[in-house]
């Protein structure tokens, strides 16, 4: 038997877990909602406290709010941002799809921790009443909103931006390392002209420079704030200029640089904003695939796979195979990327089913939008210190393979022309022989010119 | 400082909390892929369990193991069937992409187990062996895959079927009880010709029933379990018939009608039966995506709306605007449904990217689709309790609409044509009048004839 | 300057080319809906004949019209079905999400083909209407979503399942005839324990063989006709049993078991049978991305990739690279799969949306599905005739790396242990030795019991 | 029987159409790849025939060819930018991944047709040689990514932005055309608080400007061209300087601002450009999805709906209701919208699928987004000029509507608090009766307070 306190809503009274600083709204959620495992994300949470803190201080500004009691929610707000009360956040994502409840579970933690504050008893609404003073001027159709770009601007800066340039160093810096070594170029998979490991790891480095540089150029939209739209996006129950002095206040909060947007109206019935910068987010899950599968391909082996490079060994590989090890972090890799791209469906699908002046996809968006971003910089950052930073060479695999191939006929080709660099290769195929002996036995190329032709080394760049 | 005890696995000594039963690769794996939030879902880990009792009993059966080593292991894996060692089990999906470390979790926590009440010492592996014993004629990339089935199964016995075996009999009963309401019908949301607002509902009841009908469609192949493909299909190191002796067990310890897999190749190397039943979950939501947006619409107002349908309030629903109620269940089942989608987009990229004898898309696949039937079930379960059954007709509303519809001139075609037809509503929508005056003014009817062709009672269903 | 004829419908008059047969409300949408290149595809016109054959005769049978109008309609509706109207379909998909234009568009041309037989005039609507005699018993709110069953049972029989099983039973040749091969494993991409490579190829057979029985388990859903729903699926204007009678006719004419759909609430106001079709084109489509993703892998090289498999020549592969010969048709059946994936996305989405009593992403939908079905059928009969039957194994290449492996290793573990076994590998790993050497020097095993335990071929099953 | 000519390739002679100007590659892809109905759309040609305008002509500036031969090729590649041999580019989209086949069908065609205008005769390779000439410094690998981008930007120009520009415009009108109609807001589908048409407009312009904003965002990358990689990125058989010379006259060429790419490996590899620039496709997707949407619901009834718009008549809407007029520019709109979500979720996972130095989805990627583009485009022009234009607000029925609502108690709340709100408003849901009869009834307010504070005109935005 839990200790339990009465809180009421317009639905009437409901008991609540006396420990908890949650009202009515919260714990009606709670019994209508039972649905999966998936609670809304800390980001959010802390997201809501910025706001509430941001527009208590801008209610006593402007003399909407006594400043005791606007104080007080400041003081409460900060507690959440600064986690104290991330357990007394219980709803789950699928709940109203307005993200009421939780505003509402933001607004009653802060109000009864307020009222706490000052004295008063929790449950009375007083003197700091959820709705009347913790949302004051606001509408859970502009809060929601702006705490789901205020948590993923958090998310970006602190988990994901974090993780993709940790991969990108560490894959410039091999870039670099393996800058001398020449191998056997691939496409189709098959055979090609030879270029450095260096410049195959560039590839890869300006792949993640990239993604960078995207997620970077969607964020200016993420920092547009709906806050100051209220209910429908017209501004009802504020003041002219309220919504840029909280956007000010919020981005003083987070040291992130959040404006007002320039049409509520927009940024409550539409989240084009967050399908975009999902759209930036399936970008470099799509990178970061081709990366982490080619390092596997190119690991392969020990010695019936291509083997040009030895991967980290982390742990054992099987449970019945006996001393095997395998490319398990880019497996965690493009399993995190694959599901990122499911997110990134789910994310558009939603974001086009706004109804007249709101989107109630809010809870579902903002969930997969914050997980695929915690995915891929967790798993970035787990991929470079157990994978990237400790791959080595197999300069010896490496250098038998390039000089064996056969597409290296190719520089051939401008001295003999391309069909007769074709016979070159192919009767060297159909042989098992080399290219210089076929190239001279044909009579197409004296040995000196051959020699003088065909030089991997000049083969990795163009002319001077 | 936690108390902790020293465990090994090839790679050499790590310590563990103490009071925990996992060993050295499952730490090794904590260690290994700190990312993200999502930890296996229990019905693997129930999976797990299943496999490994069974796989012990059909050991000590065929004389490969000691009995006593088999029913010490037996009775551990009941314990984990019994949801004892839920927290036992603390990796994440995103590791290797076989499922290894779990299934070494698995062993290495029933093995501990074991070797406890065989009044052994933790960590000793002895008498006990995660692998030798508890992983006898098994490796992860046969045991995962089959975990992954039994605990579909499972899930779709228990949480699936029930909720939608419950929205069924649900809206079958509201197309009963609205069988005699007569109303207007909307194609291309604008007005047509009338129907009972039970046929509405019995469209989509009939969704759910067939929606039921695909999930047990696919069951059958999902009951195909790889156990016994060991590393890579061909049943190494295990005996003849060994596979249908643990499909058999688990189908007793389940209850649920597993068989061995005809070809243990694509057991392995393919999830072809979790992507066609995936698809089968997506289907079920564009059909409960469907039915909850209709919902919301036909209840949409309360007076600006269509307001065909009261909707139960359940709770506030809008932190600034006072006396609102809204759709939230709609809100939250489509939000599901949307994720769904999205997760079914994972699944099939997954399931395409298998490798010569296996596919390491294992954990994020099943986690996918677990996922999926979790809020389905779920969320169809609230959807009933919360929304469904306190659905109200307001025949009023429904009444009037339907008598003013220019589309009961459809009755009038068969007798004055499509053309004349068409006359009759236009006129009478460009004038604001009704469709017989229209239909008299024009001379293409008499009163009598038009009161005994134009009977919405008459335009429910085919003529006798 | 093209000769004209005019035209009228209830919007007024239009002129179009004399040489056609389509009439006014077909020249309207012309006009109004200049987007795209995608025209309806040809199963559908096939489709939209068939059902106006079958409702003439239908509506003769029940004396509901004349006999020489039906019989004119018949004859008339079977040039469509013959394909000798092909040209007079010109609209695209992007029109009226009910397909009502291309419904009247059938209703068009062969009404006026229906008069010209009759020796009547073009354009004249007599004695043949479009929507009096030629739609009579219909609306196209039935009629096309019947239309997108038929043409999809029709491509399943005659493009789908024929090109699935041709790759099936090519597949499975190659399984017979590969049976004796013993080849390395590969899990992880790394090396493993071996199999054969008929067993190999017998797990591709055995994805296809499912894949054909998805198709076909998905079919009933299919042969389930919305016609006899009419506007809104209460079949008004229709008499008891038209719809059990249609569906008859058109089962006569196409030979397929076609069915009245139970429910025609659900068959216009929802396409779920198209999205679970979809989802198992989606399942084959990730079956032949796996199979054709092993094939080129398998097949690369050729002196710097796996080279087990030779693969067939059929083109110059290269425009720089002399003799460069590539796996193109394991490109273009991965194009074909991974498009697969976005039509089914797309699907899956549209299906969803549909509103009250009708779902208006009809052309859409049945376009993206009878795509998918092209090209799985196609590309499936492609790569079977350019690839399949001409891969080769490269036995040498093969049995090297076969003998070479450390993960026969795994044969010893039952012998020596899990632990032990694992040293033998990693000793002989560590010093590029065999797992003789090293298991005997670690003093494990004697070389009898080595040669007598680790033997490929006893590797390739379970023991007896 | 066509008359034919023989050309030949390393593979052998083959028969092509006399009247065609392509060769042997051509015609053997067109025999090795009878897949489906998909042709390489005409962007791609022209960008191909800038290319080797292009290229031949800087071979000439570099002296790397003769100038009468790169002034013939430059001449034939400009009657392919001209469209003057559309029908000679017979390819489907299904060929080989690296679009090869459709570089050598320019190369083939450009080649005889300079062969032609220096007097040679078709199919002898001189004096101009498809390979050796037409693709000098070029490898399908670093050429069809140039082609894919340089159309990309032609089609975004001359297609897609043109459309969204005239959408655009055309809602911002409405925006201020609508300025003064104060009406109901609605969320979650209920009744909300008021705003003018013209601000709800206002937010479907601004998602459309936000959406051209997207777009042009991601064009910077499109401009950084491949070409100057050559088979694996390392420009192999060009000369330093040659890859910006090419970049610097494709751009004058098409006039467009196009430069080469930094990294070559990466864009040879790696399509994230086109995977970025769809999602950006797919927001503006997402965005019109919502505008049309909402603007068939807002214009639904005639009798039955919202009714709040007056939609614009362009043809009869139903085959069996007369007078039936729907929505079909919304939903032709809103089918493209679902399509090019479907083509995102293709190109997303093609765009992972790259292996080591070449991505090998080349024509499906570049069909998908042009298409994407050519849907969108054609679609946002056609909705513009057939719907949006034509929009008329119903306003006595907007006014009606508004005034009874409900939700007007939003603006009491700060005067008598939410709770006291509350309860007026839903007591006159309750009986029916309006807000200000209950707000006095209830004793909260006067009526000269309730009129004061309770103004439409004063709720649709910030005080001041």
């Amino acid at each position: 038997m839990t200790a339990t306190r009465t809180e009421t809503d317009s639905f009437g009274p409901l008991e609540v877990p006396a420990d908890k600083y949650w009202g009515a709204q919260t714990q009606r959620s709670i019994l209508n909602f039972p649905i999966g495992w998936e609670r809304q994300p800390v980001p959010i949470i802390r997201g809501l406290g910025a706001i509430k803190k941001a527009c208590a201080l801008t209610n006593v500004e402007l003399g909407n709010m006594e400043a005791e009691i606007g104080e007080a929610i400041a003081a409460a707000a900060q507690e959440v941002i600064d986690g104290k009360f991330d357990d007394n956040f219980p709803l789950v994502v699928w709940q109203t799809g307005s993200g009421t409840q939780s505003n509402m579970n933001a607004n009653e933690v802060i109000s009864n921790r307020a009222i706490e504050m000052l004295g008063g008893q929790m449950g009375s609404k007083s003197p700091v009443h959820p709705n009347d003073h913790c949302n004051m001027g606001q509408s859970s159709n502009d809060t929601f909103p702006t705490a789901m770009h205020v948590g993923i601007a958090l998310q970006a800066r602190d988990v994901l931006l974090p993780g993709l340039r940790k991969l990108h160093a560490a894959l410039d810096a091999k870039a670099r390392d393996f800058a001398h070594i020449i191998k056997i170029g691939r496409t189709h998979t098959q055979d090609a002209t030879p270029l450095t490991l260096g410049q195959e790891f560039s590839g890869y480095a300006h792949q993640v420079a990239k993604g960078i540089a995207r997620v970077e150029a969607c964020l200016p939209d993420i920092y547009e704030l709906a806050q100051g739209g209220t209910a429908v996006g017209t501004g009802l129950n504020t003041q002219k200029g309220w919504d840029e002095k909280v956007a000010a206040r919020i981005a003083e909060i987070t040291g992130l640089p959040f404006v007002t947007a320039p049409n509520k109206f927009e940024a409550l019935a539409a989240h084009d904003a967050m399908v975009m910068f999902s759209g930036a987010l399936k970008t470099v899950a799509a990178s970061l695939f081709k990366i982490a599968n080619d390092i596997r391909l190119l690991g392969s082996g020990p010695r019936s796979g291509l083997g040009e490079l030895i991967l980290p060994e982390n742990e054992p590989g099987s449970s019945i195979m006996p001393g095997k090890v395998n490319p398990t972090q880019a497996e965690a890799l493009t399993m995190v990327c694959a599901h990122v791209m499911g997110n990134d469906a789910a994310v558009g699908f939603a974001g086009s089913q706004g109804h007249f002046e709101l989107n109630v996809y809010n809870p579902m968006m903002s969930y997969n939008v914050l997980q695929s971003m915690q995915l891929l910089g967790d798993s970035a950052a787990a991929f470079t210190d157990n994978m990237v930073v400790g791959i080595a060479a197999n300069e010896a695999r490496i250098g038998e393979l390039m000089r064996n191939s056969l597409m290296l006929v190719t520089a051939l080709a401008p001295t003999i022309g391309y069909d007769n660099a074709t016979k070159v290769a192919k009767t060297a195929h159909k042989n098992g022989t080399t290219l210089k002996e076929e190239a001279i036995a044909l009579g197409f190329v004296d040995e000196a010119t051959f020699d003088a032709v065909v030089r991997p080394e000049d083969m990795i760049g163009p002319k001077d």
